[in-house]
C-alpha cells in the first residue's frame, strides 16, 4: 500500500488514519452522495484569464438569441462551440441533428420525455431503464404526477406490450458501464443521457449517432454552477416540441451561462488542438487515472469491498486503449445480502448514495469521484480504516 | 397631435405615414406580441462599466452556493440585493420571508403549484385567475398534465365548493390594473405574482405582503435574458417544497445569471440612493409616461379604439402621485364585439396578442409597451394609419 500511503503523506492531511491517531472522526462528514464536479477546479485555476467572460449592463436583456431559430434561446456562439467540441472529440455526430439548450440536462430529459410522449392518449406512457438506473429518472418523470408518462421501473423486467420511453445512459450512472437499449420493443422512444461520453471517463469507440442525446457542461468540463445543458436532436418534430417544453417551462435558458458555457467549450477544444496549451481531457484523464488507482488499492487491501470492472478500449481521440474511469465508483460491500452500505460507510463519515435509489440493492453504494483533492484524500483514508460492519447493524 | 409628430420626425425613421408615402408598409412586422423590455437597454448603455461583471474559468463550478440554507443554490450577494432593492423602493416585506431563486417567474409559478397543490389529494386541485389573466397560467398550469392541479379557468365564475389556488397578478398582466384576490374561499391558497409592482409601472402604495410573492429582473430592470425570478414566502415548508421542486426540475440555477442579477439590482440601488447617478426608476418611469402620453394620444385622435384609464395614486417611493403606466397597453377596438382586433393590428403589421389569450375578447388585444425606441415610433406611426376595420374582415 505504499502507493497510497504516499499519497495520503503529500496530501495536506495528517498521517494515515487508525483509531488511535485519527482525529477527524471528530470532524464532518464527507459528501460524495452528489457529483458536485469541483475536481475540475485545478485546471480552471491554471489556465488563468483565456476563459475569462465580461457582461456589460447592456448585453442580453432579450429573450430572444434567434427568434426566426427552431430553438429561439440558444445563443449562435453557443451552438457553434458545442458542434466544433463534439467533432473535436469525436463523440457525437451533430452535424444532421438539431440543437436545444436546457438549464442543465435534468431539464432537457423532461423536454424529451414531453416530447416523446403520444399527446392523444388516454394512458401516460411508461419510462423504463435498467437497474442500476440514475435515481434521478424515477423522480423527473413523475414528480409533478404527468397524465403524458410514468415511471415504470426497471427496463430489463418491462413488459414491452405497447409505447414505452427507455432511458440509455452510457457510460451508466451510477456503475460507468457502456449501455445499449434492453427492452428493443417496436413502440419504444429512446432517449440516450451521454452526460459521461467523455475521454476522461471511457474511451470514444464511435460517434454516437441516436435520435436523441443528452449531454450536459457538468460532467464535461466541471461547471455545474452554469447549469448547461444540450440535447441533439435528429426529428424536426420532436426538437420543436421540446423547444415549447423549455418556452412553457422557463421561457429559454440563461443568456449569461449560454455565452460563459461557449467561452469555456472554446476553450477545451482549443486546449485540444493547441500544443502550446494543457490539454483538458489529458489534464482531466490523469486526474481520474490516479484517483482509481488509489481507490483500487484501497479496495484490494480490505475483504469487504469489491468495485465494478471495466474492459480495456481503444480510444479514437487519444488513439489509445483506455480503460473507463467513472465519474462514480459503485462499490459493493461484501459483507451479505442484507448489508447496508450506505449505512456503513456513513458511521465513518462518508456520505454516498445507497443502491436502493438506483433500483439496485443497498449493500452497493455510488460514490463521486469529482471531489475536490482534499475530500477524496479524507475519503480514501476512512476508507482505509473500515475493518468491518459494525456490530448491531 | 403635434406632439406625436414631433416625436416620430425626431426619431430616425420617415416623417408621418399615409397611405402614399409609408414605404415601410413592404417592411417586417412589429412584434409587441410578447412583453421583451429591450426598452430599458438604453439606461444600460449610459451606465457604462458600472455593472460590468467578469467570470473566471474556476469560478462557480458547484451545483452548491450554500449548501447549509433552506434554498441551497441561492448565491448570498443575490439574496442581499433582493432584500436590499425591496427595502430601498418599499414594495414588499422581505424580512420574514424565505428567498428562493427561479430560472425566471415561470419556473416559480410552478414550483409555487407544486408546493401548494395537496400531496394527499386524488383529484388535481382547481387553479384560477381573475380575466383577463395572465395567458400563460392555462399553459403552465397544464402543458404536463399534472395530477396535482388543473386549471379552472376564470376566478370570477369559479365555484369554491372546495380547495383551489389564485393567481392575483398585480398590477395585472394583460390591462395593468391593481388587483385582489376574487374568489374568498375558505380553501384558497394564494398565489402573488408581482412582476410589475415597481415604480416605473405603477404607485407604491404599500409594501406587499402575502404568504407567496413573485418578482422577476426581466420587468424590474429589463434583463430578460438572464432568466432569474424570486419568491418571497412566509411558510418555511412551502419554501422547502419550492426549493425542491426546483432541485427536481432544474437542479438550481444558474450561478452566472444569480451573480450578474445581483449586480445588476445593486447598481439600481446604489442609483437610487447615490445622487450623483442616475435614478434608474425616474428614468423608466419618465421613458413610460412619454409613451404613454404618445399612444393615448394616437388612440384620442382614433375613433375606432380605447384604451383603459388608471386612478391616479400617492406612490410612497416617490412621494409623488402617479397613473399607472403599465408595461402592456390593453387596447380595445370599438368596431363591435365581433371586431378581430388581433387581426386587424396584424394586418397593419403590429404583432399583438388576442385577448382571447387572456380569457377575454378577441376585440381586446394586449401590446407591449416595452419595445426598443424605434419599434415603438414604427408601431404608433402604423396604429395612426388605420382607418377602420378593412372590408372583408
Amino acid at each position: 500500500m505504499s502507493g497510497i500511503d504516499g499519497c495520503l503523506v503529500n496530501c495536506s492531511l495528517a498521517p494515515r488514519a487508525t483509531p488511535e491517531n485519527d482525529t477527524r472522526d471528530t470532524s464532518a462528514t464527507i459528501v460524495l452522495d452528489n457529483g458536485d464536479p469541483t475536481m475540475y477546479e485545478s485546471y480552471w485555476s491554471k489556465i488563468g484569464n483565456k476563459c475569462d467572460i465580461t457582461f456589460n449592463g447592456d448585453n442580453s436583456l432579450s429573450y430572444f438569441a434567434n427568434g426566426k431559430r427552431l430553438c429561439w434561446f440558444l445563443e449562435s456562439k453557443l451552438e457553434e462551440q458545442i458542434k466544433r467540441l463534439h467533432n473535436v472529440v469525436g463523440n457525437a455526430i451533430v452535424d444532421d441533428h438539431y440543437i436545444i439548450v436546457g438549464t442543465g440536462s435534468s431539464q432537457l430529459m423532461q423536454a424529451a420525455l414531453y416530447a416523446l410522449s403520444p399527446a392523444d392518449q388516454l394512458e401516460p406512457i411508461s419510462v423504463v431503464s435498467a437497474t442500476p438506473f440514475y435515481s434521478a429518472y424515477p423522480e423527473v418523470t413523475n414528480f409533478v404526477r404527468s397524465g403524458l408518462h410514468k415511471w415504470a421501473g426497471d427496463a430489463i423486467t418491462f413488459q414491452k406490450n405497447g409505447p414505452y420511453i427507455e432511458f440509455i445512459t452510457s457510460p451508466n450512472n451510477p456503475d460507468g458501464v457502456i449501455r445499449e437499449p434492453v427492452v428493443n420493443g417496436d413502440q419504444g422512444k429512446l432517449i440516450y443521457d451521454l452526460a459521461y461520453y467523455w475521454p476522461q471517463y471511457t474511451a470514444i469507440t464511435s460517434p454516437a449517432n441516436h435520435d436523441v442525446m443528452l449531454f450536459t457542461i457538468s460532467k464535461c468540463t466541471g461547471h455545474a454552477g452554469s447549469r448547461i445543458g444540450w440535447a441533439l436532436v435528429k426529428d424536426k418534430e420532436v426538437a420543436r416540441k421540446m423547444t415549447k417544453f423549455m418556452e412553457i417551462s422557463t421561457i429559454g435558458v440563461s443568456k449569461e451561462a449560454q455565452l460563459r458555457a461557449a467561452k469555456i467549450l472554446e476553450v477545451i477544444s482549443d486546449s485540444c488542438l493547441d500544443p502550446k496549451m494543457e490539454n483538458f481531457f489529458e489534464y482531466s484523464r490523469s486526474l481520474m487515472t490516479d484517483r482509481w488507482k488509489r481507490l483500487r488499492q484501497v479496495v484490494m487491501a480490505n475483504a469487504i469491498f469489491v468495485l465494478q470492472k471495466y474492459p480495456l478500449q481503444y480510444c479514437l481521440f487519444t488513439k489509445d486503449f483506455y480503460e473507463s474511469h467513472p465519474a462514480f465508483a459503485w462499490l459493493i460491500c461484501n459483507g451479505g445480502e442484507e448489508e447496508d452500505c450506505e449505512k456503513l460507510l456513513k458511521e465513518h463519515k462518508i456520505h454516498t448514495r445507497s443502491g436502493s435509489r438506483f433500483g439496485s440493492e443497498s449493500r452497493n453504494v455510488r460514490i463521486s469521484m469529482l471531489s475536490r483533492d482534499e475530500d477524496f484524500n479524507i475519503f480514501l483514508k476512512r476508507l482505509m480504516a473500515i475493518q468491518g460492519p459494525t456490530n448491531g447493524n
